[in-house]
């Protein structure tokens, strides 16, 4: 279930992207960090369609509302900027102005309508964005477009904020003797939690599908995907994943629905994949934890129960000791506002069963140490109570992540 | 509002105590740390009226369920039994009959029916009570009280866990001449969330009053104290508030509502200092902050988004690192899933305004950096929305709390 690395490296290669994109990112001072990439475009050289699910959370950065519009306006664009370095949110009238002139600026420099442009924004609350900065990272990009550079790599990094390392994924599909790629960057670390956790991710796709059924394409991946991740449990003002779907290869106005479930589950793997990489990067992570709740009424109440587990501070402090705590699940599934039987509840870390039938096993202690100090931890928590399924993926709890955020300031 | 410190000190002391009961606390064996106490009796020498609040964890420790059934069947009460170093939880029909079993023995010593005992237990969860521990202890609890003994500090200390000191608080109030006391002790770190994180106290008041009169009261004290602190987010499998009512200076049938409002306000006192003891003791805590929320539309959605700040990683990080981080703050505000408009809200750390009507003010960096490393921190939240409030109690997310909770094993 866990992406192999040698895949990850594979889709950070340019020899990975969809056809007809032009990705780039260069450094345009807008972030504080010396040297640091801040300023991404995700351009396609035809008219896209694009869907997008954006934060639930009330307090919403600017070019999250001017996205939103934009999109609810027409579901056709070309590209998307994005920035690092600054958040644009808790910013009012200023910000949305600033988003504005951005969208503008760029739209100028690459002879497109603004309304063809999308934006997002990452980094420090409350802060403006630096036009001057701003206004020469445009001026670049529009430069290394012309000069027909392409960097996935460039793209990947200029999001970034604490993240240690680039996210991408891929997964490539055939339909009629075609072949059809499905492309995707991310950047997550803090602030990670269902309902988006601060992070974006842009998912290129070079096959043509109507914007009516990209739209619940992307929410059901997203749903079970970046929904259902845990590194801190707070989510931010500036979430938004973005799909485009440029058709350079070929175009089906009316999507058969066998073809749908081809694209469904390419979409599916790169989502999986790019959470799976948002979460093991983690702020201090060491491990990474998949926690599925099995036989369970109902998908939603499985969801629910595997979230609370995966968002447990005593739970992810277990993790990180290696501590085959099962306590603390059965504590945490108990919380999670959900009817179940806690004498039929088994919990098995890897395939040693430590608690059946609401009671601890006699199990053998130093093997499950041996694989809760594995980078990879599986946890499966048997309700014996229906056939819903789901999986949550989250991270250890360590000192280091209360290092990162007892300095990183606003 | 914060408590005293030489309240707390004198409420440990055995002339802060309600006339009429005994206190003990011993050490039986059940603990693994070696010498600490871990068998308390509270004990009223006659009839006592009840009320309690039980932990809504779906996952109910032995003695939750039994003194839960014991006070649906009679609000009359003598004794309370207390052990730590054992939460007698997930231990299905053999942990009832040890719970069970432990009241029967204590009643046989003290002579009076087993119905007249109430039960909580704290401690590792899946483990047995040693019944052999279990029947020295409650034989040397019958020969202390035999002998007159009595030892608020004792008892206060014997239900510890993780806890670094005993907590207790007592107000005194005033009626028709008499003086009446309302004491209380209890115990915290871990777990500590609404619901009741793993948490047990004891109240008892020399005043007799109608159960039908106590049960509100204590509801009330509890939803706007021990409801309203975090620690770390989780809620336990054991959490009980008892609240006893012996008449042992005098007893009112029919309660008038003035006396009922001052009974009210002393209960809340000492709910509110057992409260702030817990958080200012959270395991690893280094400071405390006061969360409020005022000028709210309600009550309930001042107290909800109270309490998404108080329960942010990110914000108990950042106060930590006495970072004056309102961004994180407003983040959390919005995804408490309570309407507000995030262009009026006013925050406030101590004195200084850090942020007015949607946008960082102008404040002077080293005075509010002052301000937050201070023991107690207060955080104020103004929405201009109405006119309800509520406060919520918090500690810092220290290095600590991982190394004491990455270790203390299942």
């Amino acid at each position: 279930m866990f992406p192999k690395p040698s895949d990850i490296q594979a889709s950070l290669l340019n020899s990975a992207l969809p056809a007809g994109y032009s990705l780039l990112g260069l450094r345009s001072g807008i972030s504080s960090t010396p040297g640091k990439k801040d300023l991404a475009l995700f351009y396609s050289h035809t008219l896209a369609q694009c869907a997008a699910v954006f934060t639930r959370n009330k307090v919403k950065a600017a070019p999250v509302l001017l996205s939103q519009k934009k999109i609810q306006k027409s579901s056709q664009t070309r590209s998307i900027l994005i920035n690092s370095g600054c958040a644009n949110a808790c910013t009012g009238k200023q910000g949305m102005q600033d988003a504005l002139w951005s969208v503008d600026q760029l739209a100028a420099k690459l002879r497109i309508p603004p309304a063809q442009i999308l934006a997002a924004s990452t980094g420090l609350i409350g802060s403006f964005l630096p036009r001057d900065d701003v206004r020469k990272g445009i001026g670049g990009l529009a430069g290394l477009l012309k000069e027909g550079r392409n960097s996935a790599h460039n793209a990947a990094s200029a999001i970034m904020t604490t993240d240690t390392r680039e996210k991408a994924a891929h997964a490539v599909f055939s339909w009629e003797g075609q072949k059809y790629t499905v492309w995707g960057c991310a950047k997550g670390s803090g602030m990670i939690h269902p309902n988006m956790g601060t992070m974006l991710s842009v998912i290129l796709t070079d096959i043509g599908l109507p914007a009516d059924k990209i739209r619940p394409a992307l929410q059901q991946a997203v749903n079970r995907t970046f929904n259902r991740i845990s590194v801190d449990g707070d989510t931010s003002t500036n979430d938004t994943v973005f799909l485009l779907s440029n058709g350079a290869k070929a175009s089906f106005s009316k999507a058969p629905s066998k073809l749908m479930s081809l694209f469904q589950e390419a979409l599916s793997q790169v989502c999986f994949s790019l959470s799976y990489q948002i979460v093991s990067d983690g702020e201090g992570a060491t491990r990474t934890a998949c926690v599925t709740v099995k036989n369970a009424a109902h998908e939603k109440s499985a969801a629910r129960m595997a979230g609370t587990v995966a968002g447990s501070a005593l739970v992810k402090t277990a993790l990180h000791g290696a501590d085959p705590n099962w306590g603390r699940i059965m504590a945490a599934l108990g919380r999670a506002d959900s009817p179940f039987d806690p004498d039929k509840v088994d919990i098995q870390f890897g395939d040693t069963v430590v608690f059946r039938k609401g009671r601890k096993t006699d199990f053998n202690v130093s093997k499950v140490n041996d694989v809760l100090q594995q980078k990879n931890v599986f946890i499966v928590i048997d309700l014996h109570q229906g056939k819903a399924e789901a999986h949550y993926l989250t991270c250890d709890f360590s000192k280091d992540y209360v290092t990162i955020n007892a300095d990183y300031s606003t």
